[in-house]
């Protein structure tokens, strides 16, 4: 899809295919179709991050409780979102040992407790043991 | 539920009971829940119209852009939230003639190309005929 195209999109549909880029939170992508027409693909995404930052602690804080946790009953569940689970998958969180599942719901609730939101990490970008190293080392 | 049930709640579960007060954004109430406990429900009621003031004029367009038409594609379809039907239906407007439902949609569609947001009111304490009377006095 190109740039016109995207400018050219309904709330509706922009909502439709921009919606989940801030997992489950399609207000995000709500608020920033105010921003449009955007000049480049950076605009748009500068617009995300703008409008993330103009909230409270509370909602940013909120944006990360309602993400997936990591290895968690979404992915065991199949109840992920498609673009979370192929993240996921990557990491090859998808492939845990049960040993593996244990150790880290035992990790995250421990970090959930602690924080007051789950253990988020670029999952595309890390593999399973430097997952579960970074969250040992967040909680340590 | 009782208050202090509601204070000890997990953020998961918080989001779980309160997540769609307001429409499709669990956003709302996953901030809301940093402010526990709460001192009374007008405490709570309080705590989600801070949070809704803290947002900038394109966030609060947003949750208007998220709340399903009146009388739209989703009551046809069946695809709206419980708590949506049971108030469209208490309107009547799951009971529009053919008529209706059109009238109701090119009114529905030239609302959102004038204001950039769909028409909202409070569907349990109208009528499908004050419902009717208001969109086109907005529009006039």
């Amino acid at each position: 899809m190109d740039l016109a195209s995207v400018n050219s999109l309904s709330y509706e549909d922009f909502v439709e295919v921009f919606g989940n880029v801030v997992e489950k939170c399609p207000i995000v992508a709500a608020a920033v179709w105010s921003r449009r027409p955007f000049s480049s693909l950076a605009d748009l995404e500068a617009s995300y991050n703008d409008f993330i930052d103009t909230l409270p602690e509370s909602g940013k804080e909120g944006i990360l409780r309602l993400h997936p946790d990591l290895a968690g009953r979404d992915l065991q569940g199949g109840t992920l979102t498609r673009e979370s689970r192929e993240e996921q998958g990557k990491a090859g969180l998808d492939t845990l040992t049960t040993l593996e599942v244990s150790r880290m719901a035992r990790l995250n609730t421990e970090y959930k407790g602690h924080f007051g939101f789950p253990f988020v990490i670029c999952a595309r970008m890390n593999d399973k043991v430097t997952i579960l190293r970074q969250l040992e080392e967040r909680l340590g």
